[in-house]
Parts: structure tokens; sequence; C-alpha cells
């Protein structure tokens, strides 16, 4: 190939600097979730998968693997053209339905992912807006600040959950200035939550739109799984809330949900939602079962935050670095990419133990860490088993311990 | 809302242009396509679907839902994660050595769609070459243009199959520029094919890196479903090949395949693939399943081939505008929004017959028109039926009729 020299390149770059990535090829089994099969080069080996984003594990809910074999078999395995063009399903446009009523809104759009939504999501609605300022979150998602760099009007970037760099930032711009605030919900990474309430306020006063990232906490938190605006009795002050099917509902897919005017200009003008085939009606019929169960349900809610906090208390107690997480996300910090690398493949290949190192760009080079991510089939013997793993790996490895008595909840 | 105005006065604008699009809710079942349930403002309907991508029926067919049934019940209904952190399923991995083997290439990676594989494709390549230029034929997708965007090199836009214009800003820019070349091989709107074997030699000899997107001829063309490139001889000379697994594969999903050099800084660099959940096993293994038929049987593509042939054949008899094409696509012009949204309408509530109006900004202004697509399932009496409904609806709405000794084969 002519210019083969070139990518040749910038993945030695990566190798040397130890952030070339090896994914894990694993298959995941209805039924003995958490619980895997890793397909290691030696061949097939059992593991526990501790960093899955199929949260509540709903991926494997009967229910929703059942909605979508049914719909497959029923209505096809793909929907055949973009939404515009023939692609429009009826389990889509339920799923629209579902979606608004979750998040108590007048309408709801579905992408092909969260990627997508925010993307497209971001990028429409500022450009909808004439001369709109967006302030940012410093800490928000790839896929926030491409939908940010994609609307192409002026940004400004407020320092993490900062309420006084963003007050100031308001100020500054001026009533008159249309502005739109984009921040997260739960910080997937460090596993804190952004000030709802305290933003709401700032953005009432000062004149601003809302638009909040809900990926992590969607399905999660509050009575019917509405996210951390639901918990926190946000939800109808913010005028966008975007999220997934993808992570704690178990399947694929992204939305936003909004005041139908807003809903129906994204549908009508986002390249990223018009140029593209729609989702499969199998994937919205198993999205819309795993939505509704978890609007009445909260059993896995409970389950999970149950073994999460266990799982904080038991790997502080064994003086791992746990970090300070409000969520149920337990970051486990190392700190150097080349060690976080070896303290997964060691755990993994010793101890049957997956947790993908993460390094950067996911996160800032100096805070390499394990994220490790307790769900309701998480067993309480499991949790042991891993601080057991995690101890010996760090003190193999010669990581650092902490003193117990700074045991995080 | 805050800024509600706006939002209602876009939506009034596509109104005031007629380019307001109201989608189709369609219930497709196995069994009975291209026929299907349309879910009207008065209740459901029996239509005929003569627009969709679902080009050979294949998410129809019965190892493909099957593939994605068994899949979804024994390995759940999402991949629960990205690629990197716990989403690489062992049916991706399979589907990735598909694909490579497809295209006789080294390696190749899949994205959640062909939009998202364009846009990250391009934009990570073009960013891994030092001061790419881009040159790129005019009539791209819209996921293409965004990818060139996104690479924010310098680019040059090439009259639409041009290669004489093509050569002159190839010898421009002289043969030290690093130059990458984009083009489709099937422009899906009008139905005409890129000079594959021309940009090839031209690349060589001005020493250009080449990228196709073969999204509307991925199996469809070449004895085992490799695009127009396969058909052609020209698969080896094409640096990366990108593709679609939503239109004639009748799944979802995208990718590109290429050296595993390319492949890998792809998967390394590109914002797009790394920051987003990945398919479902079960969306993976419906598409392998799709491939692997279509590799080794051609009934699909020669049923298709067939009725397009035909179907251009009895329409431009009829003295209707077919466009002229070159493949399986059958544009009829209209040539205004209005009105071809009116023919749309009339095809629809008194012919049951489901072809979506296509306009602006999916063609240019002035060039609004009925895309039809058969395929192997639409029968010779299908065909009879949508001619004596289109001329039903053109004299209707007196739009105009070509003399017949023009009709185009
Ligand atoms: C905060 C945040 N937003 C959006 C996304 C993208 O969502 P999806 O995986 O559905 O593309 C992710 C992760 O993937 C995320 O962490
Ligand atoms: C030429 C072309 N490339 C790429 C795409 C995007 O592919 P996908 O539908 O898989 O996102 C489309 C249409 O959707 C297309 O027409």
């Amino acid at each position: 190939m002519t210019y083969s020299h070139f990518f040749d390149k910038a993945v030695a770059r990566l190798k040397d600097e130890r952030r070339y990535r090896v994914f894990a090829d694993l298959e995941r089994q209805v039924g003995r979730f958490p619980a895997a099969t890793w397909h290691s080069p030696n061949g097939p080996r059992d593991v526990v998968i501790w960093c899955s984003n199929d949260y509540l594990g709903m991926g494997h809910h009967p229910s929703v693997t059942g909605a979508m074999a049914e719909a497959a078999i029923r209505m096809g395995a793909g929907a055949g053209g973009t939404r515009n063009i023939s692609g429009t399903s009826h389990p889509i446009v339920e799923l629209e339905q579902e979606l608004a009523d979750l998040h108590g809104k007048q309408a709801a759009l579905v992408f092909t992912s969260g990627y997508i939504s925010n993307q497209a999501g971001i990028s429409t609605i500022a450009k909808l807006i004439p001369d709109c300022l967006i302030l940012s979150d410093a800490l928000n998602h790839n896929s926030m600040i491409e939908g940010v760099r994609q609307a192409g009007c002026e940004r400004q970037i407020f320092r993490h959950n900062d309420m006084a760099h963003l007050e100031e930032l308001l100020k500054l711009a001026g009533p008159e200035r249309n502005k739109l605030i984009v921040f997260e919900s739960v910080y997937s990474m460090d596993g804190d939550i952004g000030p709802i309430k305290a933003i709401c306020d700032l953005a009432e006063r000062y004149r601003a739109m809302t638009y909040i990232d809900e990926v992590h906490a969607v399905g999660m938190y509050g009575p019917r799984g509405g996210g951390v605006a639901e918990r926190d009795g946000q939800m109808d002050r913010i005028d966008v809330i975007e999220g997934t099917l993808g992570k704690a509902f178990g399947v694929m897919g992204g939305y936003i949900a909004g005041d139908a005017a807003v809903i129906d200009a994204v549908r009508s003008h986002a390249a990223g939602f018009i140029f593209t085939t729609a989702l499969p009606p199998a994937v919205a019929a198993a999205a819309l079962a795993s939505i509704r169960h978890l609007k009445a349900s909260a059993t896995e809610r409970a389950g999970q935050q149950r073994q999460a906090a266990r799982a904080k208390r038991v790997l502080s107690l064994a003086g791992l670095p746990v970090m300070d997480s409000q969520t149920h996300i337990v970051p486990v910090m190392v700190g150097d990419a080349e060690k976080c690398k070896a303290a997964s493949d060691r755990l993994l290949e010793r101890h049957g133990i997956y947790i993908q190192p993460i390094n950067y760009p996911t996160v800032p080079i100096g805070t390499e860490r394990l994220r490790v991510t307790p769900g309701p089939a998480h067993t309480d013997r499991m949790i042991d088993d891993l601080a057991g793993a995690l101890l010996e790996t760090w003190i193999a490895l010669d990581l650092p311990l902490v003193a117990r008595q700074e045991a995080a909840e």
C-alpha cells in the first residue's frame, strides 16, 4: 500500500507509549453472566467479567433477549432503510414514546448510538440557536466534545463541576447572549455526579438552555430508572436529556428526550440521524422490553447499589486505592499505563478476572486505573475473590496500598 | 423551554419549503416482504414497499433471522461495553475475519454503522497521513463529507466521476504531496457507478491512496458479493473498502477493510470507534450469516438484477421519466418537492404502494424524485401494478411523461 509506513509508525508510537490496546475476545453466555468464556490465545477459558457496562445484566434478562429473538423472527434482522426511507419500524415508534414517558418529556428521538445522539444532538441544537455560546464541563465525554466541535459556534469549558466558574462564564456572556450548558450526570471514569440542581438554578438565572448526558445513569437511578435527574426531582427542569440503550438497558442505541419542538427540529436537521440506517426492529423491541421492565422493577437497581457498596468497602478494607465515588462505579487507581496493563493481564491470566485497563485517551495520563463495575449478579463471594486477586496483584507488581482507615464507603 | 421559538421557527421553515418529513410507521413481516403493514393515521393497512434498502431481502432470510434470534437467546441482547472494555464478542471477531476475506484484505474493522465507518474511517486515515490532501467526488455521501471535514486537512472536490478533473487536481498537487482519493462505487440516488479502474490508474500514476464506499454494492455485485470492485477485478488495487451491514446484508453496522497496518491504526485512533458501545453479538452473528450466505449464493443477486431490469423496462414503456441508471436502483424524476411528496402520498393512500419521496438535502433542489428499489421478492405482477399506479398518479398530478422510444433499458 502507498502509505503503509505512516500507519506502521502510528501503531509503533502507541506501542512505545504502552498505549496499544488488545481487545479481549469474550463470549458472554446468558444465564452465566458475569461469568463468561474468554477466547484467549491459548484457547477458551472461564473468567468473571468485572468491567461490563451491562450494569444491571439486562442484556441477559429473558424478557429482553426474548423480545429481541421474537422480533427478529417476526419482523426481521434489520430496518431496511434510514428512518425517512422505509426504516421507521413500529417498535422504534413505540420506543420513542416509551422514552419520552420515562423522562416526562413531550417527545424523544432514537439514534444508532449514544455517541451519535450526543454528536448529532448537541451540534444540531446549537446550530439552530442564533449565536449560541456552549458552556461545556471539562470532563465531558468525547461524543459530547465532538458534538460541541461540530456545532462550530463559540464554546467555553468550565472546570469540572465548578459552579463558581460556570456562573462566572454565564455572567460574562451576559443575559442577551444565547447559551447552552452541556454536562453529564454520572461521570463514568471517576464515578462522581454533576450538580444538576445547581446547574438548573444557574441556567434559569442566566437564561441558558440545558443538555444533560445521563448515559451512565438511565435505568439505574430514580424510582423508574429515569436517571439522577429523576432521583433528584430535576427532570422537568432540564431541557434535553440524552441517554443510551447500550449500558444499563443492555442493548444498543441512543436517544434524546425534550420538548416536541426541539425533538422535531433535531429529527429534521441532524445529518447523523438522517443519513444512516435505522436501528433494527429487534433492537428497538429489546430496548423497549428492558425500559419497561426497569420502570416497574427496582430489584436490579437495589442489587447493584448493594453490591457496589459492598465492593467499595471490601476493596478499601483490603488497602486498595479505591477512588472516591458517589455511584455504582468503583475505580481503583494505578497511575501508570504499563503497570495498569500488567495488573489487568495478571488478573486475567492468573485469577480469571477480567478488568480492562483504562488508559489514555479515555482518562488523563498519570491517572490510569482499573474500573470495576459491580452489578446485581456479582455475588458476595465474587467480591471477596476480587479483593484477594487485586491484593495479590498489587503486591506482586509492587503497587502502592493505602492505609485502611482511609477506606471509602 | 427557554429557546422554544428557535426550534419552532426551524420546523416552520421546513414546512414552508415543503421539506418537512413525515416518517411512515411500518411493520415488515418475515415471509411477506415486500408486503408490509403501514400503521397509518387511520389504522393499519397493507402496502407493498418499493423503496427498501434491504435490497435482497436478506433481513428476512431464515439463516439471518435465525442467527440473530439464536445469538440473542444464547449470548444476550447487547455487547455490554465498548470494543476495548468488555464489548468485543466472539461473533464480532469472526465477522471482522469474514469481511477481510470477502474483500481479499488483511483485516477489517466493524463500526456501529456505515455512517460512522466513513466519518471515523476517512477522518482518522487522513489525520495519520502528514499534510494530506483529500480529493473527494462531488456527489459523495454526507457521511463521507463529514469524515473529510473532520479530518481537518486540505480538501478538493472533483466533479462527479470526472477523471480529467481528478487528474488535473492530482497533477496540480504534485507527486510529493500525500493524497487520499475518496469516492463511491454505486451512487445511490442516481444509480450510476464510479470509474473504479480509471481512479486506481490515476492513483497509481500520481501516488495517491484510495478509499471507496461500496455501501450500495456489497452483497449485490461481484461473484461473492464483494462489490463493484470485485466484479471489475479491482478489489486488490483499492487501499480501503468501506461497506455497510445494513443494506444488502439486511442487518446494521458498517466496516472498513484494508491492510493490517491501516486497520490497526484506525482501530487505535478513531474516536467514533473507541468511545461507543460495540454492536451486539446477535447483530454481528446475523450479519455474519448474511455475508456467508451471499458469498455462496448468486440467486438473490440474479433475481435483483432481473427484476430491476424488468422494472426499468416496464416503467419506461409506460412513459415514466426513469432516470438513466447502471445499477439496481430505478429513480423516477419528479423535479419538485411538493409534487414529489404529493405523488408519494397518492401512491400510498390510493394504491398501497410505499415509495418515500426523495427531497433536499438528500438530493439537490429541483431533482426531487421517487427512488424505486426492485428486489428479488418483487414479482412481475407487482412491477406491472407499480407501473399502473405510477401512471395513474402522473396523470392525476399532471406530471410530465416522456416519449416511449426514449425508454431506458
Ligand atoms: C458519557 C457517555 N456518553 C455517551 C457515550 C456513548 O454511548 P454509546 O455507547 O451508546 O455510543 C458513552 C460511552 O460509550 C459515555 O460514557
Ligand atoms: C453511500 C452511503 N454511504 C454510507 C451510508 C451510511 O451507511 P449506514 O446506513 O450503515 O449508516 C449510506 C446510507 O445510509 C450511503 O448511502
